[in-house]
């Protein structure tokens, strides 16, 4: 074939596992994954200058900085991807999340306030509104000449969207609604467009119509007029500076009576007729109001993979700086470079182990997306499966992105707290990700349901012997692995093994045994524990449920941490280069054998590892980041950043000529015979 | 006595445990410790707002700011404390660090510019000057009349301060001393007063006569004239912002052959002759180096301390708030206090132990800093435990900051993350605090090489044979221990153990038992591999110790927690409130324990916990969380903070009435039959 004529071969197999070398330009394509062209194209975007953040600017400039790099975006047609070609749309789902996520990169205030635009408030409009509405409002939003805000959230309830207080009674009379904020803790908040820029907002509120209250509904609600006064009835205040995202004008919108067309109710999944009459296609309120949410989850899944950018970034600039500073002579005279210290290798190359799964795993999250927005998989089952996905897995790529980016900073010491080596910048802007769209617990917690209901259904239709007997061999099988033969046995095979059968009794299928159960046995020690607990009353119940809510939500986190290893090994198989595949394949080791170090003592009280293989697992670990050491740089570089991406003078070369400088002057001194006697060698003589 | 005829007894022993309570008022002297009445005053100082960081500032305002207040300070004496009377001084060493450690409640700025002025610049004319210079510079150092930089690190220089590259090169003709930045790298940098305030520095420099190097030497250089502009061969440059800690003016300092008087060389440990004669009361010139920095220790004590008080700060904040807020349903129709979820407890309750405990043992801390630094015990032995003390503790505390706030800002959720509940701020001031006046791994590393360094002592003088005696009997009880006779021994009698008595099991002999074996077999299996590697060639010799470094950090890591731990039991002693007592003991086992179960597959593998031992551990912190959940607010009350130190609007009480008004609200509905009927009940009639 002519493509593999003209390309060079790179794929020879490497003669011995020390040969093998990274091919950083053919693994690029690889991480960026399935809308690769897209997170291209969007890098390419933002080489420009006019989309970096700007350190140290008041958060006042930094707002209308962003404003503006949002229209540069909607005059470049980046608000359209998602919608529908009629209104100027691509009708791309996955390409669209993956154009987004990469403005990370430039500034994370930018990402999100786009988020806002047009993933929240423009997506409200399509996802629940019909053709009128999108008729009526979704072009102007697409071009932002309609910036709107995204009025869910209420101060005094965040993740509880079904207990929100605004209310939308509908006045039969004028054929209206009335919005109304009943108290102080009902104002709208922490919406970004709502202290200053958006027009209208999307406001969520009870749907109240003949004395009955029908949940929660979706509302088009103007807020200011043409001069950015709040309309009659509308009262906005500003969140003020936060501790990161200050590009954004987060606020607080409160409703007096407002009033507002029967017509501007989103009426995709629950309409009111003239009359008053309430309808829906869907008819459990509950199962409603998931779908009205589950319509909303692109923000969840953006944030899991903007995270994993964020995170990428932060190794990048430590990794590179770590292989150019040099710190404490090393006995030899010469000063050693930090990723040679065991601490240094062991703090970095572990996180670019996790940063690797989370790009493999967000792939996949991203494909599942697309596959049930673009139509072609959009079932009740493969959207509960997408929910239950993006919320296994953003809590751990935004928690991941804070643990990496703070270590990443203090890897660098000194010149990490400067602004304009970026990595504070990061951690304070992606904080937030760790509560906003979903606190992470909360997200968790709707995963253990999850797992816990799978678990239930294993039993439906048994009688209660059943379960008491399913519950006796649980204590039974916890007893024999903590305490017996199954330990017994493997730690006789342990003690006649080599060094190398170790590594084979942690090799991948060992792995993937041990998240496996771990998984299985906490979801079936909680499930049995709370199944025991169902007829207690309520507040008994919900005690026995908060014993078990740290256990619970540990057990949502070791399936994500499972679904995380799973995507990294199917990757391994798309990798064709044999050197970048049996590399990678210690990086996903590193990152399977890291879960279950972090996990050990667990293994341990239940039986699954024995004391010698648990603590080979640990040496293990060491002899894998020695070996990856000299493939750290082209780990990081095969995220593919460009220096406009990097920016951060630390990781541009310049700590490598300060390195050169020093060392050229110091060697100058020597050969002219200028340096200085050391004292002690005075002393010695 | 009179005293008692007075006070209401609040001291009866409480009937039952269940009965016990926290003596709040009696408690927070306790926690104020020692110079509780320098902190008072300081605390009473701060409470005027003129002191109170104002968040979204930019930084050209926050630095001014700060520098006013710097003048407040002075004006009120603040910056003489810890000097002699003679120049306006108290005399106390202690009760400085106390009283400036506080001020991180006011701003964190202004506690390290206060340090920068005072702890280093002046603390370095004091310290390591002698009467000529102190007549000369000392009260214009205090009165803030002369304001000045620090200029120890180099860009190229952190924490390996012996290397740095600045030189002082003495002239004989001129009888001056030449100071010189020999390349980039050697600019002095990240200095506080550097890039804008500051007329002088206490310049650290390669000292260079006749030849011969003898070591960093600290030199007064005048560096900018009345007008704030450089003076000739100074160049000063501005550092920008950075991640926190805005109010303060970094920048970096380079100089080409500028020459100061001979005179100018801070004379104490070390002089130089007017015809180039060096002479030092020291005669290693390792010694005199570590005499030297250690006269500057107090910047690591004062951040012990100043980064206690914030995550205690974050507690009080974040625990109040979690005791008014409410979210989600609990079953019975009414919304869970926060605090009564499982996770909450789990994640804030054992903070607030570690918090008490770095409160008890900074006080030990800082006395013993007193006693040397005061000379009531100035020896070298006296003076090398307090190094090491404060190498242990610093890195502790500052990193468990950064891990309590950041837990605290999303235990707050939204809330959390605007600048003006503080949580945000607390965090981006305190990170520097883990890298700068010594980064936490080269601290933890200095105490791993004491540790072994009284290790390598019990071998003093025996042959190699004992030593090989010795580790191979190391190999053989950890053999023992990791899977043999006494974890059996353990097992047997854990099986007959009723729940009482695995807590007795867990009781604060087995605790102090378990903290300090882990101490002592982590230092024993490193030192035994470093000095099975002593004869190795200097680059092998390297390799293994990089392989020991993790866990060399671990066994510092280890030793500075039991310290914490002793002085939490210590202080329990000096509690006479028997309901605190009580209460405190919990906290202290909570704190033990949690150390124990951080720490839970070491003691397994190492055969320290039966696996049915260790799983107790975590079911009793579950228990002491819950035990201890009615006491939190108690215990973040006995911070002692104001209104005025607090100032989140999330911890005023706004939260409650928020709560009230909505709970209010939706009664009144219900009263006047005016509630909406829920969709759910007319589906089921």
């Amino acid at each position: 074939m002519a493509d593999t004529a003209v390309r060079p071969d790179k794929h020879t197999a490497p003669e011995t596992e020390a040969d093998a070398r990274v091919d950083v330009a053919g693994l690029t394509p690889i991480l960026l994954g399935t809308w690769g062209d897209i997170r291209l194209e969007a890098r390419e975007m933002i080489t420009d200058e006019a989309f970096w953040q700007i350190p140290g600017q008041s958060y006042h400039e930094h707002r209308e900085r962003v404003l503006a790099q949002l229209k540069l975006l909607a005059d470049r047609g980046a608000g359209a991807r998602a919608f529908p070609k009629e209104y100027g749309g691509l009708e791309t789902q996955g390409g669209n999340l993956a154009g987004f996520e990469e403005l990370v990169l430039a500034d994370p205030s930018l990402q999100i306030k786009s988020g806002v635009q047009w993933g929240l408030f423009a997506s409200a409009i399509y996802q629940l509104g019909t053709k009128a509405h999108w008729d009526k409002w979704l072009r102007d939003a697409i071009t932002l000449d309609l910036p709107g805000a995204f009025a869910m959230t209420e101060t005094g309830h965040g993740s509880d969207v079904q207990s929100i207080a605004t209310t939308a009674t509908y006045d039969v009379e004028t054929q209206e609604f009335v919005i109304h904020t009943p108290f102080r803790g009902a104002y709208k908040d922490y919406l970004g467009n709502a202290a200053l820029h958006g027009r209208a907002a999307t406001v969520f509120a009870q749907l109240i119509t003949g004395g009955v209250n029908y949940g929660v509904h979706c509302f088009f609600v103007p807020i200011r007029d043409e001069n950015g006064a709040d309309l009659p009835g509308i009262t906005s205040e500003d969140d003020g500076p936060k501790g990161g995202l200050n590009g954004i004008d987060n606020g607080r919108l409160a409703f007096d009576h407002v009033r507002v067309p029967r017509e501007n109710l989103l009426n995709r999944y629950g309409d009111v007729a003239a009359d008053g009459t309430y309808s829906s296609p869907i008819a459990s309120p509950g199962r409603r109001f998931f779908t009205m949410l589950g319509a909303l989850v692109q923000g969840r899944v953006s944030l899991d993979g903007a995270a994993t950018w964020g995170a990428a970034l932060s190794l990048k600039i430590a990794v590179t700086y770590a292989n150019q500073r040099r710190q404490f002579d090393d006995g030899t005279g010469s000063e050693t470079v930090l990723l040679d210290y065991g601490k240094h290798r062991r703090r970095l190359i572990p996180r670019i182990a996790t940063a690797y799964a989370q790009t493999f795993s967000h792939d996949e999250l991203l494909r599942k997306f697309d596959l049930v927005f673009s139509g072609e998989n959009d079932t009740d089952e493969s959207r509960q499966d997408l929910e239950t996905l993006a919320a296994a897995l953003k809590p751990l790529s935004t928690w991941n992105a804070l643990d990496t980016i703070q270590e990443a900073r203090e890897a660098c010491g000194g010149q990490g707290f400067l602004a304009e080596n970026r990595l504070v910048g990061l951690h304070q802007d992606l904080d937030v990700y760790a509560t906003f769209e979903g606190d992470n617990n909360v997200l968790l917690q709707l995963v253990g349901k999850r797992l816990l209901g799978d678990f239930a259904k294993q039993f439906k239709g048994k009688d209660t012997r059943a379960l008491a007997a399913y519950a006796a061999r649980q204590g039974a099988s916890k007893f024999f692995h903590g305490a017996g033969l199954r330990r017994l046995g493997q730690t006789v095979a342990d003690l006649g093994s080599t060094a190398r059968s170790v590594e084979l009794g942690l090799r991948a299928e060992d792995q993937h045994q041990l998240l496996t159960d771990r998984v299985q046995q906490m979801v079936s020690d909680v499930g049995a524990r709370l199944n025991a607990a169902r007829k207690l009353p309520p507040a008994e119940a919900q005690e026995v449920f908060n014993d078990n809510q740290v256990e619970l939500l540990e057990a949502a986190r070791a399936h994500g941490e499972l679904l995380q290893w799973e995507a990294f090994t199917d990757a391994l198989s798309r990798i064709d280069d044999p050197g970048t595949r049996t590399v990678l394949t210690w990086v996903r080791d590193l990152f399977g054998l890291s879960l279950v170090e972090r996990h050990l003592s667990w293994h341990l009280l239940n039986g699954r590892l024995s004391t010698q293989r648990a603590a080979a697992v640990t040496r293990y670990i060491d002899r894998l980041c020695n070996r990856l050491r000299p493939h750290a740089q082209d780990l990081v570089d095969a995220f593919g950043f460009a220096p406009e991406h990097v920016r951060a003078p630390i990781a541009s070369g310049a700590e490598r000529e300060r390195q050169d400088d020093a060392r050229a002057y110091l060697a100058g001194l020597r050969e002219r015979g200028e340096a200085p006697t050391p004292e002690k060698k005075i002393r010695r003589s």
